[in-house]
Order: C-alpha cells, then sequence, then structure tokens
C-alpha cells in the first residue's frame, strides 16, 4: 500500500513549533482538502493570527491508510494538546480515530463525513468506503484530463505577450500592466482548464493588433491602486537585484502613475473590457471575479448558474 | 457590496440539466472550498457516477453576502429538489440559510461550521464572523504572497528543459520522458510555492550537464506504464493535429518503449532520485507523492510532519 507519511502545506518549511497551539490535519489521500478546508476555516481568525498574537501551527499528515500510523499521529497530537481535523473515506477508520481521539481527550472534526453523508441520503446510494488510493480503485485518464494539460501548456506558452497571432484561441485574455498578477492569474485560471493568454500594457509599447480583432468579450483589464503597485514594483525591483538606492523607471511613482492612465485610457476605449480592480485581492479572489463575469457573459438570465455534470 | 452570482466548477461549461440530481453550493467567498469539498465527497460516488449511471449535476454560487439572492437560491434548490452544500461566515447568513432549507425542505450542510467551531474552542477565541470580502478585512500582501508569484514565474521560465543554467536555483527538479505530466505537475507544486524546473529526457539527447551537478535529493524522476504512455501520446499527436493513422515515431510502441528504457538507464545511473511511477494518478496525487518525498528528505524522523505557522 502507498503510505504516504507527511505533506507540506505551502512552502513554509519545517518551523521551530514554540509556543502556539496545533492543528494536526490527517488523511488517506493526498491531503489537499482538509488542509483547504482548515485554512479557509482560520480566515475566521485573522483577527487573532495577525502578529502571532494566538500562534497556531498546523501540520499534515496525509496517506494515512493504515491503523497503526493514524493511532500514533492520534496519541502525539494528545500529547501535544493539538486540536485534529481529518478526512477518512473508510468508515473503520474514520470511526476507530473517532474513538481514539475520545478515549485520549483529543477534540475532533471529520471534514468530509457530513457532507458525504448528505449526499448519500440525496443519490441514496452508499459511499464506496474506498480511499482515494484503494487499489480497486481505477482512475481513467478523462477528457477533462488533457483539456486542463492543453489549458495549462497553452497559457505557459502564452505568457507576457508572447505570440499575439494566438489570442484568437485563448478563452480569457487578461490584459494589464507589469505586476498587476497576470501571470498569477493566467496560471491560477489554467488550472481550472481554461486557455489564458496574458498581454502586458507597457507605456510607448504598441499592444498587439489581434487584440482588437478578437471577440472584446473575452479580454479582462486588471488594474491596480498606484501606491500599492508601487510598493510591488519595488519588492521587484529589489528581487531582481537592483539596490534599495537605484531609482529605477519602472517604480518611480510618476511613471507607475503615467503606466496606469495610459492602462486607463486602453481600456476606456475598449469599453466591452471589464476592468478588475486587483488591489487588496488573492490571486483566487480575482480569479472568482473573473470566471463569474466570464460565464456570466455566456448566459444571461436571472439566476445565473454555471453547472458540471458528474 | 460585491456580489458574484455563480461560478464555474472546472472548465465545464454550462451543461443541459437534463436528468440528474443537483447538488448545489453557496459561499459568500470564493466557492472554492465548497467546491473542493464537493468534489472529494463526490469521490466516494465514483462507483455510481461512473457512465452516468446516477447523473449529478452541481451548481456554484459563490459571493453570496446578502440574504436576498441567499433566500432565492434556496428556493430554486427547493424546486430542483436539490442538497445545499454552503460556506457562510457571517453566523445570521448562515443561521438563516439552515432555516430557510428547513421550511423549504431542502437538505443542507454546513462545510466549514464544524471545523471553525472546534478551531473557536480550540483557541478560546471568538470566529470573526466576517466573509472574505468583508470591507473591515484587509488582505495584506505577505511574504507568502511574493514567494508564490517569484515560483510561479521560475517555474514557467523553467519549463521544458529551458535555460538548465538555473537548475541549481530550483526547489525541485522534475525528469522524465514527454508526456508524463511533468509541465502540469510543476505549475502545481508552483501554486504551492516551490520553485520547480523540469527536463525532457528524450532519446539520444544529452541531458543539461548541471543536472548532475545539483543536489540530487532534489531531482525526481517520473516513469509511467508504456502503454499508457502510448494512449497519451496519441492523443497529444492527434491534438496536434496529425491523423489517426499517420504512424509517428512518437508514439509509435517500439519508440515508447525504447524511450522508457532508456530513462530507466538514467534513473540507475542516478540512485539518490526517486523515481515516481505516475501511471493512473492525477496531478495533485503525484505532486502529494513529490512533496512528500521531498520534506521527508529535509527532516528524517520517525514521525515526520511538516508545520505551517498561522
Ligand atoms: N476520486 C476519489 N475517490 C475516492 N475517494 C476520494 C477521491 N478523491 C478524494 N477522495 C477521498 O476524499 C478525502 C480527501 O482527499 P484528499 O484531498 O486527497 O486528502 C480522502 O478521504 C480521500 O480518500
Ligand atoms: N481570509 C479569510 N478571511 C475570512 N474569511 C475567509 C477567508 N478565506 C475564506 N474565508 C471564508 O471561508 C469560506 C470559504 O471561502 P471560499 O473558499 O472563498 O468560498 C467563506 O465563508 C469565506 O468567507
Ligand atoms: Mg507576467
Ligand atoms: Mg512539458
Amino acid at each position: 500500500t502507498l503510505t504516504l507519511p507527511v505533506i507540506g502545506n505551502g512552502r513554509e518549511d519545517d518551523v521551530e513549533v514554540a509556543g502556539g497551539k496545533s492543528v494536526y490535519m490527517v488523511s488517506d489521500g493526498t491531503g489537499w482538502t482538509v488542509e483547504h478546508s482548515v485554512n479557509a476555516a482560520l480566515g475566521q481568525f485573522e483577527h487573532c493570527l495577525v502578529d502571532r498574537v494566538c500562534p497556531v501551527n498546523t501540520h499534515l499528515f496525509s496517506g494515512i491508510v493504515d491503523m497503526e500510523p493514524l493511532m500514533e499521529i492520534i496519541k502525539q497530537a494528545a500529547k501535544e494538546g493539538a486540536l485534529l481535523a481529518y478526512t477518512l473515506a473508510d468508515p473503520s477508520m474514520a470511526e476507530s480515530a473517532k474513538q481514539a481521539c475520545k478515549l485520549w481527550g483529543v477534540s475532533s472534526t471529520d471534514i468530509l463525513g457530513p457532507i458525504t453523508e448528505a449526499i448519500a441520503t440525496h443519490l441514496g446510494v452508499s459511499p464506496s468506503g474506498l480511499p482515494r488510493w484503494a487499489p480497486e480503485r481505477t482512475y481513467s485518464l478523462d477528457e477533462e484530463y488533457f483539456q486542463r494539460i492543453e489549458a495549462i501548456e497553452f497559457t505557459i506558452k502564452q505568457d507576457d505577450g508572447a505570440l499575439p497571432k494566438n489570442l484568437h484561441q485563448a478563452d480569457i485574455i487578461l490584459a494589464g500592466v507589469s505586476r498587476t498578477g497576470k501571470t498569477p492569474l493566467s496560471i491560477y485560471l489554467a488550472q481550472k482548464g481554461y486557455k489564458v493568454a496574458n498581454v502586458p500594457i507597457v507605456m510607448g509599447v504598441k499592444l498587439p493588433k489581434t487584440l482588437f480583432e478578437v471577440d472584446p468579450e473575452k479580454v479582462f483589464g486588471l488594474t491596480i491602486n498606484h501606491v500599492v503597485l508601487q510598493t510591488i514594483r519595488r519588492a521587484r525591483a529589489k528581487s531582481l537585484g537592483f539596490g534599495e538606492d537605484v531609482k529605477s523607471n519602472y517604480s518611480e511613482m510618476d511613471n507607475v502613475k503615467e503606466e496606469l492612465d495610459f492602462a486607463g485610457r486602453v481600456f476606456a476605449q475598449n469599453p466591452v473590457w471589464p476592468v478588475i480592480e486587483v488591489t487588496g485581492k488573492a490571486i483566487e479572489e480575482t480569479a472568482a471575479i473573473v470566471l463569474r463575469l466570464y460565464h456570466d457573459r455566456k448566459n444571461r438570465c436571472s439566476m445565473p448558474r454555471i453547472s458540471k455534470r458528474y
């Protein structure tokens, strides 16, 4: 059996766990679901997490398909006084986790149990109880798999204004000045299966002709507050190795403002393009806004919805 | 207030919802958490979903921060006989959703309520009750934000063996023959903040010298079953516009086998590189395995864990 002991949560390396409350996260699969859920739930405690007023440390244990490592982890959670959040498909594993937590005084939450039960009742079908990596499961390469890969490869190829002749093949085109997050946003959308091209708006550089030939409904402008943009560009310049004192054109306030104005004029000349303000938004938030507009434009109805079949 | 009506789940476009049970997904934020959870829970019903024996249609409604659209959606769910899964940070919104569902006979599940409550008790702190886009919240560009963007940009630049002189800067290097999923895997890991470079192994092409100069502990070989690889390559050749009947070198079985053997010899000569079998694995599954090994190698201890601070 495949046994994945522990997976990192984000890029954070193994930090000294000095002080702070612990949250243990256990999955028989990749652990991405429990990680995503705990991370979103922690968003409700930002007021307390900020500046590490009440520090929290999460620990992800994935690929836990056997009883023995499961019990070890729960024992350790008890020792550390940790909270346990888990996703375990096998009902006997889930039940054992619950019982062991009770026995050893560990608070625990089954992340997917309730929704899985609700779906079972809704469909009138029992859950398989098979974890992601059960040998009985067969993963088949479906159309979606190929489509996602194609989207990712297309999006990489089209980064930073490359190959403007391909713009008509894109599902979504992002336009904005440097450091408005076009590249990470493109990649985020590509992972969801959309073919994305991004086109930088640079002062004094002519935009590709094809940008104005494609369906304007698929073009999205990105804009950002000039002070925030300057901060980001300064960080960028620093990471590119320019000294703090070197005043680069790129991050000087006058230039930043002028370039944003220039972009604003381009957007004004193309009123069909929605302009999205990215200041203070995480990439996944801007992605949600872009996709809302994208699908909204496709099916204009009073209660728009996008459906996926399973 | 920001109101996002509905967001797509994956690339699937607005499908005719003929037959099948519906699952409504509602969030006051992006909707990615409820989508992720429902998707994982549906994994437990694959035996029934396959070939659409018991078809399921999901519908994602995001950015629902006001009572009125919330009630409209629940009414519609009642009409369609849908199940409702939601994430609503504002306790009065969550409570209203629950009550309305009860009143109108809609089964409902609060995806984050239980884990949020558990964390509140664990920390001894009340949840803020503020949704992601509440004006009171301020999103700050932290170090992690810049690190993730840098990782994504690095990874794009290093795709497909480009700029081998930079291999020493990578956190993770993936090596494998064409169509083992190096590119989507690299991008998946980059989104998590890792700087990834991928190096194609091509029959008769010399691998870059730098690949053998870097720390071998950060290099991962990818391998795949030859029949599956041929299928993938045929699909690839087709999508590149080669006819079905054109036998390309690329997807002919002899060549596929020979190239995999060649890669196998490279891996044998570099025994420190783990070789990961990707056959039948989704990208996020391979990513979990790579990161398990990556972190395992960093902190070799009996109960390895990776910690993240909040
Ligand atoms: N396709 C799938 N088939 C069966 N179980 C799955 C599937 N995807 C996820 N799961 C289960 O859902 C939970 C969360 O998965 P993960 O996000 O990989 O940790 C685990 O209990 C997995 O075993
Ligand atoms: N950083 C955050 N601060 C406050 N609430 C959040 C944060 N991130 C996510 N949430 C909440 O967590 C739930 C899931 O978020 P989402 O994945 O954006 O739909 C929603 O109720 C959001 O309002
Ligand atoms: Mg860029
Ligand atoms: Mg590739």
